[in-house]
């Protein structure tokens, strides 16, 4: 990796509202951005190995998917429309116990595809045979935080522990820093208090981060309630869990104490509104956690419940419905549902300054997306246009890490076809046609 | 407009769900559909001048977007994230009073394109200089439903009723068919009863329709209420209204006595859930109306309180929506989102069997969306692809009436570079920017 120049483009650093930069300028070397500002700010000397022309572009931050299952892109429209149980029982989990690891590796491949489509440069995911999904993410060219999800009951419990111990060592920090690892227990509802303990423990020994589903549905607030007389969110803490960087998925059903705990504890939300929508979880108080100090970022879920990995449409989603839902049409302005799906996502990753900015010192994660198209005239507000307007197929080019992934709409990591023929192969046999 | 025959697409048909018939085959003939079947189903001794290959495609009926304001494309994103009063007072309202007719004429063809490219074929528009955006859509080669809005108070009243009964007698049926003529009241807040009844009237003569705002916001609930003593829906079946054929747009708040009468008088809803939300109007009680028998299609609104004009999104969002808000899964599966956005979309404009269906004898408005594409992969069901996967750029190929209007994503009508250059250069001018 050497140093590009990228030329011309509109500048959305994120920094600020108004920190569009017109005809801006944005110098990378290395893995790292070196510079961005106007036209001919560039450090004296700068000579380029790959300038990029941006003219009539947007250049920002590649957007950050807080919460995915990949592979599950293998399941997108395999049941929708179902009831939660039912849609888990009788279709997901009976799919789910038939992935092979080679599934898994192909299936991942295909949400990387899709991600680098639609400017996402970085995801968290919580899946198993997380070994596959590590080498996908490799080959990619993208950059992951991956835990094995861990059921703390039944016979899998202490090997998900092991299992983990094992692929943080092979994983976390490889690919050039663009895999890191998480444990992932599943819900405080699949792991008991005691397993949430031993979570706790590995999680420090190893020096990583934990990524959970909580409070995510009603009848798990009504459970964990039952059992353990507090919320989820209570529950986590009183175990330790905070203790650590915490990544919390969902966080829908959460009260004002709940939040001032998330708030002091440095916990980061997911938050995931098509998915919520979708299996009718609920919505999350997103603006609440936002003005009590949480750090929220956002995700699509896997591709079962959502059934599309397209951050634009996400934001999009996450704005109007906290508009909606606080009757306020100034809930969530444009800015703010962007920096949920940049800079806010980098934070609930515990990557604050890394990415999910357009700033010297930062990793250069970074999307240029084309401006000349019917939807995105005239051109009076760049932000409220990405959020508002924008499509994920307006996504031009795609750098990450330094590298560039898509130039001009062409995926330079992944062999398109081939991921469409694996795919589609293994999940007519996956759903017996074959 | 001669023949065309589409070979080897998937056909959804949209008569029931199950609809869906793969490598299918579709013979036009003028404006219509002559046959819809398998392959080699078309009529013996069709011999197209034009055959369109269709393998790895989706046929299906042109979406109908059942309410908008064309030309508000020019203050897309203009202002956002404001107070409904304070957007319209200070920001739209003063905007459009320095709108040209050229204005209109230019903002329309851009509205035109960006629907032509989401696959958009029909449209119910209300506005002002409605002449422009009749040449616009005559232009554009899509179908459109016209109304002159009108307010019932101030000095305009009487000439804006004129100016309907004269664009009537220009427009209505022009354009082999594809434009019809509407008359708008704007609202029952801006047009008093007494008006509403001259309005009544003049449709009559016509004989033409209705296209109107209803019980969007709470404030105009209340208002109607305190002045009136009754719903906006039992003001308008009052005053006649509902004796015509009725486009009612919004119908946010609406009880079950509301729906009562739209079902019983075939009122058809134009549901809006994107405005709506970003808006902080409400949410519609569309699985109640629907439950109740009341047609309701789907509409963006206008680009200022959108801001696009895309129907997938807008199925999407009602879908999702429609979930979160009965807290249900169930609610509004894919088939009756798609429906909205086409069948369903024509019944609300009394144009029933005529469009929104792929079936011998209806006009040939028909799109081609592309499959091979990562999000719609793997194939376990189409209908759930479209509503809750799709984007609007995979449609590939748009014909309206018989004719192509976009073949392989080049728009045939219009000359995009063209509008680009008029609209920005407009706003500019309407802003004080030049």
């Amino acid at each position: 990796m050497g140093k590009i120049l990228i030329k011309g483009a509109t500048v959305i650093t994120m920094e600020s509202h108004d920190s569009v930069i017109p005809d801006g300028e944005i110098a990378i070397e290395g893995q790292r951005i070196v510079s961005v500002g106007p036209a001919g700010s560039a450090p004296e000397g700068f000579a380029p190995e790959k300038t990029l022309d941006a003219a009539e572009m947007l250049a920002l931050p590649g957007f950050v998917n807080c919460h995915t299952h990949a592979a599950m892109t293998i399941l997108r429209s395999y049941a929708d429309d179902l009831p939660l149980m039912r849609w888990l029982k009788e279709k997901i989990w009976p799919l789910e116990a038939r992935l092979e690891e080679d599934d898994i590796y192909w299936a991942t491949m295909l949400c990387c595809l899709e991600m680098i489509r639609s400017g996402t440069t970085a995801f968290a995911d919580m899946y198993f045979h997380m070994d596959r999904v590590a080498e996908a993410v490799e080959k990619a060219g993208v950059r992951a935080d991956l835990s094995r999800g861990m059921i703390g009951v039944g016979p899998e419990a202490e090997a998900a522990l092991e299992y983990s111990r094992e692929f943080a060592a092979r994983w976390h920090g490889r690919a050039g820093g663009r895999i890191t690892v998480r444990l992932g227990p599943h819900a405080p509802y699949t792991c008991p208090p005691e397993y949430l303990k031993k979570v706790v423990d590995l999680a420090g020994e190893l020096n990583v981060g934990i990524h959970i589903h909580l409070a995510e549905t009603l009848s798990e607030i009504e459970e964990i309630n039952k059992k353990y007389g507090m919320s989820p969110i209570r529950l986590a803490d009183s175990v330790g869990l905070f203790e650590l960087p915490v990544l919390a998925a969902h966080c829908v059903h959460v009260d004002g104490a709940d939040m001032e705990i998330m708030a002091r504890k440095k916990v980061g939300v997911a938050h995931n509104p098509e998915s919520n929508m979708k299996l009718a979880s609920g919505v999350a108080p997103v603006t609440a956690m936002l003005k009590a100090g949480v750090t929220v970022g956002l995700g699509t879920d896997g591709a079962a419940s959502n059934n599309n990995l397209d951050m634009l449409e996400e934001m999009r989603s996450a704005a109007l419905l906290q508009k909606v839902t606080n009757m306020d049409p100034l809930a969530l302005p444009s800015f703010e549902a962007l920096r949920m799906a940049t800079a806010g996502g980098a934070g609930a990753l515990g990557m604050d300054g890394e990415i999910g900015l357009l700033r010297p010192g930062c990793k250069a994660d970074i999307i240029l997306m084309e401006t000349r198209r019917p939807h995105l005239f005239p051109r009076h507000d760049w932000l409220a246009h990405i959020v508002y307007a924008a499509q994920s197929s307006d996504v031009h080019t795609v750098i990450v890490d330094g590298r560039i992934v898509m130039e001009g709409r062409r995926v330079l990591t992944i062999d398109e076809e081939e991921v469409f023929h694996e795919v589609q192969a293994r999940a007519e046999r996956l759903v017996g046609r074959k």
